[in-house]
C-alpha cells in the first residue's frame, strides 16, 4: 500500500525554509520517495527537490540558499523509473511575471482527458504529476483573470483528489477539492500562517493548530491578511477514511477527528463484533497498536506487543543469503518465542491488502507453539480500487478478490478465525460517519469516475 | 547512557560475512558508532570497517570482497574524536605464521597498568581498546605456548569484563570472563557454528540456539570439531543486570533469562512495591513499554501508549530554528493532545540518568492539561559509576548524586510522585539472582577495582 | 572566458548511451557544468542529468538504465545559481505521441521576444535555455504540420547561433543555423551514424568523419535513412573564428579547418606581424603551445615549455591560508626557476581578455630574473561582446577597454613589448577568411541584433 | 610504472596541516593511492588518512581538525588490496609518553628479516609498511636511549632507501639513508622550516629552498632551533637517476639537479648518439615533452607536439564497449590526424618498461599514413628490478627481457629505428655521475641484496 504525499506551507517566517523542513520532516510518513521546498525571496524563486527522505535529501547549505520569508514542501510516496526526480514537486514554473509553484496531494480522474484537451491547445507536458495539469490550467486562464480566478475556473474543470498549496509570487493559496478527500489544516506560529496536511507538523512546529480548511474552501495569504472564499458549492462529502484507519499518524488531528482515539475505537467496536476466546492480544507493530489497545480493553484481554520492531530497517541493506527465507518478514518485527509456545494468540492489525506477509507470520507463530491464531482487521476487506491517490494492489492482487468471503481468506491465511469490521462499525468508530468516503470498501464513489475508469471488481460482478 | 558492543562468530559457512552482516545488523542497538567485519579465506584474513551503522558502513562489494568461511564482527558503542575509526574492532594483526583478529565486548579494569607493563617491555599502541592489550598479551605468550594456552594465560592476567570472539586463521574462539559479566551465546545453522552476544541475531540468521557461553568457559572451534574448556575457576557470578533492564533487545535472551518476560515482571514488582491511583499508564517508547505493560496488568490500569515515535528519527538532520525550544525531545515522540488533558498519568519507563528528558516531558504534559503526573523507574536509582563497560553519565551528572533522596528527585522532575523498583524487587523480577551485578545501584563490585579505580559517590559518603 | 556547449547524437547502435557518454567525455572541453544523455528506447524515452563532469554525473547504473539505440547528449557551461539542474539539457517534454528532447549549443538574440510571445500564447517556461523556447515553437506548429516543417518554421522564427540536435520518438534530426555560427560535424561508426559539435570525439568513437553538416541544413535520421534538406536560404556565413583561436580541440577538425595547423599559423602570422628579439619562446600552457610552436619555428627562436602545468589542478581543492598570495595563479603552473634567470622571454597564447592572470605571471617572472619580458598574442585585443555564445567578461572589464592602445596595455601589463596578431594575419590563417565571424574584434555582425541589444564598446565609440 | 612516495614536514606555523596539504598537492605525481597528514597540537596527535587524491581526501573539516603549529605528510604509490588504508601513511602509534609518527619513502631490502626478528621479540604488525618496522625498532631503543639516539640505532639495522620525516611530540626529524636514494630537501617559510622529498612543494608554498638533506644526515627541529647530525659514514652514494629521467617534477629540484635542465641535455645526448633523419619529433604527453625539446633543438628538427592530452583524463571513467579497441590508449592522447600523413616521425620518450602502449601508438600512426616512425628514448633499456622502491613490471614482463637487443625491440614495436641513451649519456646528462645508482641499467646496485634478492635476469645471464 502506497503513501499519500504531504504538503506544507509557510507564511512570513524569517526561517521559512528551516520551518518547511522540520514540516516535512514530521509528516515523512506520507510520502518517501522524493520531497521538495520551494520559495519566495523578494522577487524570485528558490526550490530544491531530491529523491529520498527529507533529511538524506537536504543539507544545511541547501537551507541557506532557500531564502526568503514564504516557503512550501512536498512529500511523495513511491513511485518507480529513473525520471522520478522530475515528478518531485513542488512543480515550478514562471510565466509573465508569474513565477508560480504547486505542490498537490490527491488524484484527479479527468486528468489523462485534461492533459489530451492542453496538447491539443499547444501545451508541453515534462512530468505525468497532476500539478503540471493544474499549472497549464491556472495559466491559461490569465490573460484574462486575476490569478485567484484562474485557480477558481482550474478547479471547476478538474474532478478528483486535490488539496493544493500554491506559492505565486509574494502570495501562498491553499484549498482542498469539493468532497473533501485529502485532508489540509490551517496554524499558526506567532504572527506566521502555516498549513499542513496533519496537525502533527504543527506538533512539532510549535504551531497553533486553528482549523481545518474546509471541502471547497480556499485560503489566500498575502501581506498580512488571510481571506477565505469557497470556490465550490458544498457538494457530497468523501473525506477518505484510510486516512483514520492507516495513513495519518496517531498524534495527528485529521477532518477535525483524532486519530489515537478513532483507532482505539474501531478496536473497540470490533471487539464487540468479532470477539474471540483467547489468552492475549498480540498487535502488529506498528500499525496495529492502537486498534489493538482499544480491542483489548473492551475485550478484557492482556495486551502483549510480544512482536519486536528492529529500529534500524527503513535504512537499505544487501540481499540476504539463498537460505533466508522470509528474510523481509523477519527483519523488520522479530516474535519474543517464549510468549508464543503454548497460546492462544490474537493478532489484531489495520488492514489486509494482499496477505502475503500476515500468512508468512501465522506460520511462523504455530512454528513456534501457538495452540490458535486468529486475526482480527479494524477495516472492512478492501474490494474496489481507489482513483483519489491511494495506490492498492491492482485488483486481481487483493485478497478479497483471490478469496470473496471471509471463510476462504481465513482458510488461505491458515488461521483459526478471521473477522473484521464492518462497514457500519467503521461508521460508529468516526464523530461525522456521513462524511467519508468507503469506496474502497463498498464501491461507492464519491466522485463519477467518468468513462475512462472503472472497478475491476464491480465489472467482474456485473458479469 | 551509551550502550555496550554487541559480536558475532560465523565458523564454516559459505556465507560466512553475510551472515555477520546480519547477526551485526540484529544487534545494531548495542553499538552504532562503527563496526567491522574480519574474514579467514584460505591463509589470508579480510577485513572493513567503518564508521556508522552497518548497512550504511558494509555495500554488497564490502561483503564479496570478504571471502571465506570463517568471518566475526563488532559493533562499536559512541565515542568522540576524529581517530575512532583506528579504534573499530575487530582489532586485526599479524605475527609469524599467526593472522589473528580480536573483537571484545566489555572494559578491562586493569588495562592501564597492563599498557605501561607492555610499553615497558617494548609495545607499541596503536588504538585505546583493550582488545589490543589482549592482542599484546596473547601474541607475548606464544613463543613458549600454544594459542589457546596464551589466551588462557592472557585471561589470568587482565581483570574486569571480557566476552572474546578471537580469529586465529582457521580458528575461532569464543569465551567470557569468570564473572561472566558480558553475555554471549552459542548455536547453529545447519553444520555450521554461530556465536552472538544476543539470541535475537539467532533467530534473524534462523540458528538454532544451543546453550549460553558460561562464565570462565572457552569454546575453540575448528574444523568439524568444538571443544570446550574452562580457563578459569568459578568465581563470584556478576551478569550485569543492566543488560535486563535496558540494554538487550526485548525478544532476545541473555543469561538464560527472557528479557521480555523479565521486563514485564520488573513492571508488577513495581506495580506492588509503588503503587499510585491514576487514570493509565504511559510509556516512554520504546524503553518502558514492556514494564508498563506489566505495571499496568499488575495495577488493572489502563495502558495508553499516547506518546507517539516518530519512526525517521535516528537519521541526522539539520539544526533547528532558534525558536524551537526542546526540539531534540519534541522530535522523538509527540505525546497525543487529546488523551492528556483533564488526565492522572503514570509515565513508566526503565531508567533516569541524568533527569532532563524526563522533566522536560513532564512540563509538557502540564501544559497539555495533565492534572497529575506521576512517574514509575523498573530499577533503583542509578548511583555508582560502572567500570565494567557502560557509559553512564559521570557520577555528578547522574540524577542520583544531585537529589540523594527521591523526594528531592521528585521536586527537581516535577512530578506528583515518583518511585523506583527496590534492588530486592529487581532480584525478585529474575530467575538467579545471585548471579548478577548490582554494583551501579549498590556500590558493591564483583570485580576488585584497584588502586585506580574508585566512585566518586562512594568516597563522598565516606567523608 | 567560458566555453560553449558540445553535442552528441548517436543513431542506431546498440551501445548508444555508452557511446554518447564517450562524445561527450572527448567534449568535456565544451562544458564542464553540467551534462546529461537521453535516449529512444522502442517507444518510451530515458534521460538522465546532473551538474558536473561527464565521468562525475554519470555511473556505470545510469548507463545501464539509459536504454535504446539512439542517445542524444549535452556537455554545458558553467553558470551560477542553484536551479541549474534545470538548465541542464538535453531539454525533454512530450505533446501528445512526441516525446522530444532538445540539445542546443549557441544563442539566440530574440530569444526574449520570443519567450514574451509564448507566454502571451499560454506557454509556461521551466528552464530560461533556449533549449525550451526551441521547444514550444516546434510544438506549437504540431497542429497543423508535420514534426520537420514545425521545426523548420521554428528555424525561421529564431534570430541568432544554433546548433541542434533533436531526438523525436525514433527520429534523430540534427542542424546548424543559417550563418553556420557553431559547428556540427556528422560521422558514422560501421553501419551508425553520429553526430558531434567536434571531430575528436569521432576519434575516441572510432567514428570515421564523414563531412560537416552546413549552415542551413538539416539532417534527418530515420530507420536505415538519412536525408538533407536545406532549411534557409544561403547567408552571409558567420563562423564563429574563436573556435579555432581557442576553444576546439587542437586534434579537431572544426567548419573543415584542421585546429591545430590553424593555430601554428596564428603563430607564424604573428611571428611575421610582430617580431621581436629574445631568448627564447614561452608558451601558457595550454593555450598558448601550439601558436608558440608556429612562432618559435617562423621566428627560429628555441620553444622552451618551461611553465609547468600541475596535472592534477581541475579538481577543487580546500582555500589556502591567508598567506599564500596569487595562489590559484601558482597552482595551475609553475616556472622553472632556472630557465628564467637573466634571460629575455617572449610569452606567446592565444587571447587576453581581462589581463589580471598575465600581469601576475610577468611579475613573478621579472622576480625570478628575467631581463626582458615580451608577450604576443594570436589574435586582435577583444573590443565587442558576443552575443552568439562566447561569454567573456562584460565589456567594461575587457583589457582593450580601460586600455584602448597596445601601448597602454602594455604598461598596464608590465611588459617589454606585446603585440596582437591583427584580422588580417587571421584571416590568412584560416582556407576561407570570409566564412567567419569576427564580431568580437572589429565589431561586424553577422546576425543583426535588434532593439534590445547592444555593444557597449560601439556606444561609447558613437557619444 | 609506480610512482614513489612523497613527504612533506612543516614546522611551527599557525596552518600547519594547511601547508601540509598544499605540500602534498604539488608532489601528488608521486603517489595518487592514499594520503595522510598527522599534527602535534600541544600534548596530542591529529591524523587523517584516506584512499585517493589528496584533494579527494581532504575537507575543509578535516583541516579544521588537524590543529597544531607541527605537521607531517604523505602521498603514497598504488598497491592493490582491499586492506589498503591500513598501509596509508604516516604510521602513527603511542608508547610511554611517546606519540610518534612516521612517514617513510623508499624500500628496505632486509625488511622481511627485522619483521621476522621483531616477530620473535613479541611484535605485533599491522600493517606491511617498513614504517611499521621503523617504528618497532625505534621504540626497542627507548628503554635505553633519548629519542635521536634510537633513530640511529634503528638506521643501523635497516638497509635499503629510506628518507624518513618523523614526528615525535613536538620534535620534526627529518633524515635520508647513508646512500642517499631518495630526495629530500629543507626550506623556510618565513620562521618556519619545511621538509619535502621535492622543491616544487617549495614554490607551491611560496617557501625559499635552503639545501637538500645529505645522504646520511638527520636534521632535528625543536622549538626555535634545528640541528644537524651525521648519523652514518659517508659511503657509496646511490642517488636513483630515475628521479630525473622519469619521476620528479620538471619545476623540481631534487639531488641539486634542475630536473628541466637534465631531461633537455638528455634529449640533446640522445640525439647526438642515435641521430635520425625525418620530418619532424613528436613527443609523448607529458612524460616526453623535456626530452623533445632538447632533441629537437640539438638535431635541427621541427618539434610538433601533435599528440594532444585529454585534460579530464585522470578520473575514473565507465567501461568503453566491446568494440571500441584500444580505447586506454586512445582515451589519454589523441594525434592529430592531418600531421601524420606522409610523415617521417620521430617519437621521442622517456623510457619503455614492457612497449605495449608504444606498440599500439605506432600502429595507429602507420594507419594514419606515416610512412616512417622513429622512436629514441631518453634513457637505457630497464634490464633489471629495482630494490628500493621503483616497482617496475616484475622482469619478464620488461621489454628488454623478451627482447633482449635493440634490433628484437623495435622490431617487435614495428618501428623503422629504436634508440636509447647509453649509460654514458645518461652519465654526461648530470652534474655529479658518480653520485647515482643506475642498477635498474646496469645491475650494478649500491646496497648490497642480500641473501633473499636478487636479479632474475642477472640469474638467467649467470645460467
Amino acid at each position: 500500500m502506497k503513501e499519500y504525499c504531504g504538503l506544507i506551507g509557510i507564511y512570513d517566517h524569517e526561517e521559512a525554509a528551516r520551518l518547511a523542513y522540520f514540516g516535512l520532516y514530521a509528516q515523512q510518513h506520507r510520502g518517501q520517495e522524493s520531497t521538495g521546498i520551494t520559495t519566495w525571496d523578494n522577487g524570485h524563486m528558490c526550490e530544491y527537490r531530491g529523491m529520498g527522505l527529507v533529511p538524506d535529501v537536504f543539507t544545511e547549505e541547501h537551507l541557506r540558499d532557500l531564502t526568503g520569508t514564504i516557503a512550501i514542501g512536498h512529500v511523495r510516496y513511491s513511485t518507480t523509473g529513473s525520471s522520478a526526480l522530475r515528478n518531485a514537486q513542488p512543480f515550478m514554473a514562471s510565466h509573465g511575471q508569474y513565477r508560480i509553484a504547486i505542490a498537490h496531494n490527491g488524484n484527479l480522474v479527468n486528468a489523462e482527458e485534461l492533459r489530451e484537451k492542453l496538447e491539443l491547445d499547444g501545451a508541453i507536458f515534462q512530468t505525468t504529476t497532476d500539478s503540471e495539469v493544474f499549472m497549464h490550467l491556472i495559466v491559461r486562464g490569465l490573460k484574462e483573470h486575476s490569478f485567484e480566478q484562474s485557480v477558481e475556473n482550474a478547479c471547476r474543470e478538474v474532478r478528483g483528489a486535490y488539496s493544493l498549496v500554491i506559492l505565486v509570487n509574494d502570495k501562498l493559496i491553499a484549498l482542498r477539492d469539493p468532497h473533501g478527500i485529502r485532508p489540509l489544516a490551517l496554524g499558526r506560529i506567532g504572527e506566521s500562517l502555516v498549513v499542513a496536511s496533519e496537525t502533527c507538523a504543527f506538533d512539532l512546529l510549535e504551531a497553533e493548530f486553528l482549523r481545518i480548511i474546509e471541502p471547497g474552501e480556499m485560503v489566500i495569504i498575502q501581506g498580512k491578511a488571510a481571506r477565505s472564499l469557497r470556490f465550490a458549492e458544498s457538494r457530497r462529502k468523501g473525506q477518505c477514511i484510510f486516512e483514520l484507519v492507516y495513513f495519518a499518524r496517531p498524534d495527528s488531528c485529521v477532518f477535525n477527528e483524532n486519530v489515537y482515539t478513532c483507532r482505539k475505537e474501531m478496536g473497540r467496536q470490533l471487539a464487540a463484533e468479532a470477539p474471540v476466546e483467547a489468552d492475549f492480544i498480540m498487535p502488529f507493530p506498528d500499525s496495529g497498536i492502537y486498534c489493538a489497545v482499544g480491542f483489548a480493553q473492551a475485550a478484557g484481554l492482556p495486551y502483549e506487543p510480544c512482536m519486536i520492531r528492529n529500529h534500524y530497517v527503513g535504512r537499505t541493506f544487501i540481499q540476504p543469503t539463498q537460505g533466508m527465507r522470509d528474510f523481509s518478514v523477519r527483519v523488520k518485527i522479530n516474535p519474543v518465542h517464549e510468549m508464543i509456545k503454548g497460546k492462544r494468540i490474537v493478532i489484531v492489525d489495520d488492514s489486509i491488502v494482499r496477505g502475503t506477509t500476515i500468512r508468512t507470520r501465522v506460520r511462523e507463530l504455530r512454528k513456534l507453539g501457538a495452540t490458535e491464531v486468529h486475526c482480527r482487521i479494524s477495516c472492512p476487506p478492501v474490494k474496489h480500487p481507489c482513483f483519489y491517490g491511494v495506490d492498492f494492489s491492482t485488483a486481481s492482487e487483493l485478497l478479497a478478490t483471490k478469496y470473496p468471503t471471509v471463510e476462504e481468506m481465513a482458510r488461505y491465511l491458515e488461521l483459526d478465525s478471521l473477522g473484521f469490521l464492518s462497514c457500519e462499525g467503521l461508521r460508529r468508530s468516526v464523530q461525522k460517519p456521513d462524511d467519508y468516503c468507503m469506496a474502497c470498501f463498498n464501491g461507492d464513489y464519491c466522485v463519477p469516475l467518468g468513462k475512462r475508469l472503472s472497478c475491476a471488481n464491480c465489472e467482474r460482478l456485473k458479469k
